[in-house]
């Protein structure tokens, strides 16, 4: 009789766990997942700065995963989980298991201040990506065709908050469009006056990387014309721009990439979180009184060597799903898991054009080396040939032209002869 | 004193009216668009079927002009216009014109049922091609999860109303993506089950080609697996399907492909229309009263050679835009303008994989050499290497595996946190 496994989540954990039990006889897998596309992530910030197109980074889960004979694919939203009858509640369905596999990911969170994402969406999702870049875009359309200098100047202003790996990606990405992508394109403004202000509240940006690597990284930026604020605190944020403090900043345009926050189902578990509301997990990333259910990435809170959480990156997901993979395989062999050990592979931030930021362990990289370095591993891992040839395309074509292959202004609304709340099928 | 020539619409006609008059020293140009890209609507049919992303099929206008000098692009939604004093009023603007030219082009029309149009999106834009994406794969993410056989089956069942050029490509990718692309990827449901129903009022699809031809689309799309039914006049939409008559078809997804309704201004423009409400034209495409307003595209009503008004197709458009470019022209110049002629270049419709059908004044072509014809003259005419290179490789990319890329289903909501409503900076 073989076992039943449901994985929650189609992101870097939930497909690897997928993909490696996906050649075991004795195991049924089901994944569900709310999207129908695996996303990934780390290029999210080119979608939403018109270099790449949704479809370049994201595959939808069940092509993924369509020759897994074992596994099938669910689109759901799991709104419960029931530990004691082994169960999981979708809108739709409930589906039982044996072993559960947590990996719904995060989301961004506003510490308490959400009526703030109306006006300062995240990048967590396509749907956001391209609303930044309609934003984005559709500012500068506005100052193109305002007289009014004042204005003029809070449409060319874009603030993004947070300095981590995200926020320094966003402000270098808007800030290298606005010089070279649009510079020609528009003649009653001149895309070089375009602020970009990256606000963050620590001392200093990049804050998981060393000190040094993050002073490069602030040069860099500022290099490209990026105002880095440290040390600022966002008070309020409204139609019109940021408070920080007193100070009032009139902008247009802000981007979010301040807070992260777990799957809203970490409420509803009854298990012991963490202060950010990350699942405590046990050494094999399990829960401590249920041992058929896991939790990995960014949904979890796993002590690292250094006895701090590992961080929400992409490779601790994707080894977490591989490692629970193989726990469960054991034990369906009667073993044992070893202890889950986080294999550190360093890690890295884009600026712009050349500028990069790397760390593995002793050794740092900046500038074209660093950038090299980041092209080959987002590359590299990139799921799916087809992508991954067609983003290099474009970022080669990027590259030599300076030009965007995405730049459209897409509307929410499709139709154009009603106007009632829309049917969703 | 260089001249005006104001341009309303960005289109087959407006660009390349635009790009015609990008030379002329003598000549101030604006183009105005309530759009910021360019569409090349001919392949918008394979957007909502997931074979082609919105970015490569759409050029950003401000890219295309952006190396002609005279001319200005202003993102803006054409209200009103006033003759008398030559003056184009945006939401935003008012613009002064010594020239200006119409190419406003069409939207659908539901025939006075404009309530229809939220469970049968139309195809015209972006916007609703990817809703009409997301309408098909929903459907068979429901499909897949449905127990109830009956709701199974109207998950599985697609409507395309309308035996147009558009209702034909539509139907016939509809049926492609489901017994290939998908088959592989669905373990509880059978692809192949899906019903494809074109439904066409008059006696035969494809009214503009020679009934052989209609005949064999017909016989190309049976083997694909489309219902046919032609002399069917639909009598009602609804969230669950349609009626003809007293015939009930439960259906999921439904594809508006009907009736074309040329642009809401014409009404407001107190010049002769036609029965459709196209602007009648002069044979130079002036309006009668007024010389210096040119009419173009699908926004106006030009006689054939036959006497019939010219069909609402890009090649008719791109030839009037330049002709009425070279028109302006020779009327700085002094002389008169001769009047418009238009060289028919034929017409085809593809049905899918190596099934198309062309048309060449007395050349009728069929099967593979008409759907080879139609991807050369396709990849041609669509604007900018870049997108060529791209779309071609991503054509032959789904010919050798069955695949498409963008199979993606993105909501219309990207917040996470709030409800409002949304900033619409």
């Amino acid at each position: 009789m073989s076992k039943h496994v449901v994985i929650i989540g189609a992101g870097f954990g939930g497909l690897n766990a997928a993909k490696k039990l996906s050649k075991r006889k004795d195991i049924q897998v089901t994944v569900v997942d709310k999207r129908n596309h695996h996303l990934f992530q780390p290029l999210l910030y080119q979608v939403s700065t018109a270099a790449l197109s949704p479809a370049d980074i994201a595959v939808p889960i069940r092509g993924v995963l369509s020759a897994c004979k074992n596994t099938e694919v669910l689109l759901g939203t799991v709104e419960k989980v029931d530990f004691a009858s082994r169960k999981v509640f979708t809108e739709a369905q409930e589906i039982p298991y044996d072993y559960l596999i947590l990996a719904c990911g995060a989301k961004h969170s506003y510490f308490g201040k959400n009526e703030w994402e109306t006006f300062a969406p995240g990048l967590k999702t396509l749907e956001q990506a391209t609303e930044i870049r309609r934003r984005i875009l559709t500012a500068f359309e506005l100052a193109e065709r305002e007289s009014d200098q004042e204005k003029k100047k809070q449409h060319q202003t874009f603030v993004v908050i947070g300095g981590g790996p995200t926020g320094v990606e966003m402000a270098g990405a808007i800030a290298e469009i606005s010089r070279h992508t649009l510079a020609a394109d528009f003649k009653h403004i001149n895309p070089s006056r375009t602020r970009v202000i990256l606000i963050e509240v620590g001392p200093r940006i990049l804050a998981s990387f060393s000190s040094s690597l993050s002073e490069r990284a602030t040069r860099d930026l500022e290099s490209l014309g990026v105002h880095v604020w440290t040390s600022s605190r966002v008070t309020q944020v409204t139609d019109q721009g940021v408070f920080i403090g007193a100070e009032f900043l009139a902008a247009s345009t802000v981007v979010w990439a301040a807070g992260v926050a777990p799957a809203l189902l970490n409420q509803n578990l009854g298990v012991p979180l963490d202060p950010g509301g990350r699942v405590i997990v046990e050494e094999d990333l399990s829960l401590k009184d249920h041992p058929e259910v896991f939790v990995i990435g960014d949904q979890a809170h796993c002590k690292g060597p250094d006895g701090r959480p590992l961080p929400g990156l992409a490779p601790v997901a994707s080894q977490q799903g591989k490692y629970v993979a193989g726990a469960i395989a054991r034990r369906l062999e009667g073993k044992a898991a070893k202890p889950y050990v986080y294999l550190d592979k360093g890690a890295m931030a884009t600026i712009g054009r050349n500028k990069a930021i790397a760390e593995v362990g002793p050794i740092k990289m900046t500038g074209i080396i660093a950038w090299l370095a980041w092209l080959v591993v987002h590359i590299y891992y990139l799921i799916g040939f087809k992508n991954r040839f067609l983003v290099l395309f474009q970022w080669g074509w990027s590259y030599m032209t300076y030009k965007k292959g995405a730049r459209l202004i897409l509307s929410r609304e499709w139709r154009t002869h009603t106007t009632s709340v829309p049917k969703n099928p």
